[in-house]
């Protein structure tokens, strides 16, 4: 039978569930560019309201996983895993799990993004450090990770181009926020990269982009299925995200925060960000066969930090992709902004709130991030927080320092992070950093959609 | 404010009301091509699944009557009237409530389209005059008005041009058959062809577009409502098309048959077309302000036809749109198919069922309709019904008969028309020709959305 787009989004519009033949014609289209995008969106915001079963949103993704080009790992020797974020600010766990899990004796071949509206990006975080190439081919790639056990690169323009072009149309059309559209789009590409194993931290709380505690468990479990239906071992882990990861949130800092936890300095504004960086890497070893239960993993992660195992891996696969261990090595002496501007509290109290998107957005606004898709980012903007949610405030204490290149920016950033920092009078509790942990064990429970109005 | 065309997309999505301004700049988007397709698309498929407010939808219809040029008839001494069909198989009303309206002195400057799926297009039928010319110039069907009180014209490419872009979206997304949508093409239209009344023939049964009964209801309160809103006074009729209306289907024999009715000729198997002309051309009457009732309304009509002053109308106007009046007084000596092929029952019993949209495939696939805009259609072809919906059958009776130019043609419309019409054992009565009258007095009883699933 003949296949025609416009049958096809009636039926999603009717509220049918669509067959693997039809998913699979869409996904071609979107691929090769024979279907034209106003078809395209009509059907995105058809699958938007109105759903996908878990049988739809499996052929979806494996459709999108195999619409370009795949990694394959088979001479590789080891397992292969990997970590994915839904996005946050300050969250550097990649350059602490990627390492950590080839210090396990895994492979971690990581297809990382940018910086997205306000959050950051790993590789503009890596492209801080002088000469550091994040888009290899993937045969570079393969011998970083044969040297290494972890690469962290850029996505080819022929991996998941189903997502690629429904991506850039969903930013346009309003169907970005879909638990099913999201879940095809991140597990399409984790999928593609050839893993064994996959931990996904998905953020909630005041700084991640689905703040509905219920979506986000929502989410969580249809990653978990979808990958564990492929045959991937998946785990989604929900962690706070409602302050920064860490002390420090823009690229070098991110960079210079992460070298120092791989060689285990402890810091009570970073606790957060190795706690949370364990927790995954044990996940990763566990679910990539070299511990039995997430708890030995995590034990074995923080023996690779204790013995400095990752941190010579991170070193190893820095300079393998062309990047300066100079700069690496000087550390806080390296980052070199041209401004410097504290923010003192102007009361005394209890730090009770933060919006951690608007502290996203004041990162961006000091040049961390972009507006627009190919703006270039600048390497030495950021911020650094000097307390942490349920802190006790004395008026005139620091509360951030912004990092920038042109002191003309500072208006914005300055009015954003004011805003965005809430100091009370009662003392709360810091949330919890761990909320919930979603695996091939409970998901069954997580698995029915929330009631949207 | 700036507005951002993913704004207004995600409010529609998520079911909230939108601003004026929001409508606007979407209907000014398409209109002038600012707001790219793909946008267009989405919003859409957000309107058809979440539905417009009457609010909402009244200023898209204003906003897209008025997105191009419009019609001024303040110098033409009479009111304005018109009738719009929601489209049906063998429907020539508009031939005869034209024309008699114009006899009671009123205008009919009536803007018509062309043959569309499984139904007939009055363009086309009026063209298979020789000469009849139906794309006249603004000021061209102005003059026709003056002289004749009614002209027929095809849309000018400057009325509506949001409907156009909209509307072809529309059929390639999956989006047609939203009442809002629909309501607001029929009456941004409808309006800008500056109108003091409507009569609007929404059809109903197996031959209608929308034959959901409670769908097709609201679509008519909604067309009353939007048009009274704009100061249109307006009326919607329900009625029947479960069968061919008249005797003939397809493009000359529908001109020749609403010639013989404008001659005041009876015949049993086109009393139904008499009969609904006549209702629709008494509420015109009456709406336009020529007649205290619609009843009084329709005596008028039939007075119209009596006197001959309706086919001297008929008349003038295909005169003076270069139509050879040579073919309309010849009336049947004028056809001229190449093929005649008569279908015969195959059993005794009674026509108790029509599938009337098959039927209008039929007359389609015989050449009277295109498949794709732009194809030329056969101004000979067509279709004779010899029965009516009810009537008791002998085998060997005529049923139909086909008129064709192609005999190759004809396997499929045959197989088309055998399978629309069934001769069951038990006689029924047949369906009532007026279903409903929605009018000012009774929409609100009808304006409730039919809960879709």
């Amino acid at each position: 039978m003949t296949l025609h787009a416009v049958d096809i989004i009636r039926r999603k519009r009717d509220g049918e569930e669509l067959s693997a033949d039809e998913i699979r014609f869409v996904v071609e289209g979107a691929a090769r560019e024979t279907i034209p995008e106003e078809q395209l969106s009509a059907w995105l915001m058809a699958v938007f309201l109105r759903g996908l079963s878990l049988a739809e949103l499996d052929t979806l993704t494996t459709a999108m996983r195999y619409s370009g080009e795949t990694l394959q790992h088979s001479g590789l020797g080891r397992n292969t895993v990997d970590k994915h974020s839904t996005g946050g600010v300050g969250d550097k766990t990649s350059f602490l799990v990627a390492p950590i899990a080839a210090a396990a004796g895994l492979a971690d071949p990581m297809i990382s993004g940018r910086a997205l509206g306000h959050t950051g990006g790993t590789l503009d975080k890596l492209e801080s450090i002088p000469g550091f190439r994040t888009q290899l081919s993937l045969d570079e790639m393969r011998r970083v990770l044969e040297k290494c056990g972890a690469s962290i690169v850029g996505q080819t323009k022929n991996l998941v181009p189903a997502d690629r072009k429904l991506y850039a149309l969903r930013d346009r059309t309003a169907t970005v926020e879909s638990p099913y559209l999201i879940c095809a789009s991140i597990m399409s590409k984790k999928l593609a990269a050839g893993l064994d194993a996959l931990a996904i931290d998905v953020k909630a709380g005041s700084g991640a982009f689905l703040r509905d505690e219920a979506e986000s468990a929502y989410l969580a479990a249809l990653m978990v299925e979808t990958g564990e239906r492929a045959g991937t071992r998946t785990v989604a882990i929900q962690t706070d995200m409602s302050q920064p990861l860490g002390r420090f949130a823009g690229n070098w800092v991110e960079v210079q925060e992460s070298v120092a936890l791989l060689r285990g300095e402890r810091d009570p504004l970073t606790e957060d960000c190795r706690e949370i960086s364990l927790v995954l890497a044990g996940w990763m070893i566990h679910l990539g066969g070299k511990a039995a239960t997430a708890e030995e993993g995590k034990r074995i992660a923080e023996e690779k930090i204790a013995d400095g195992s990752a941190l010579h891996i991170f070193r190893e696969m820095i300079a393998a992709q062309g990047g300066d261990l100079n700069a690496i090595d000087a550390g806080a002496a390296f980052h070199s902004p041209k401004i410097r501007r504290m923010l003192r509290a102007d009361r005394s109290g209890y730090f009770t709130a933060a919006d951690c998107t608007m502290i996203g957005w004041a990162v961006q606004r000091l040049g961390a991030g972009r507006e627009r898709a190919g703006e270039p980012v600048e390497a030495h903007a950021g911020i650094e927080m000097h307390v942490k949610l349920g802190a006790k405030i004395e008026a005139g204490q620091p509360l951030v320092t912004m990092f920038m290149q042109d002191e003309a920016r500072v208006a914005e950033p300055e009015h954003l992070l004011r805003a965005a920092i809430t100091i009370g009078d009662a003392p709360v509790a810091p949330p919890p950093l761990v909320r919930q942990i979603i695996s091939a064990d409970n998901k069954n429970k997580f698995l029915n959609p929330p009631q949207r109005t």
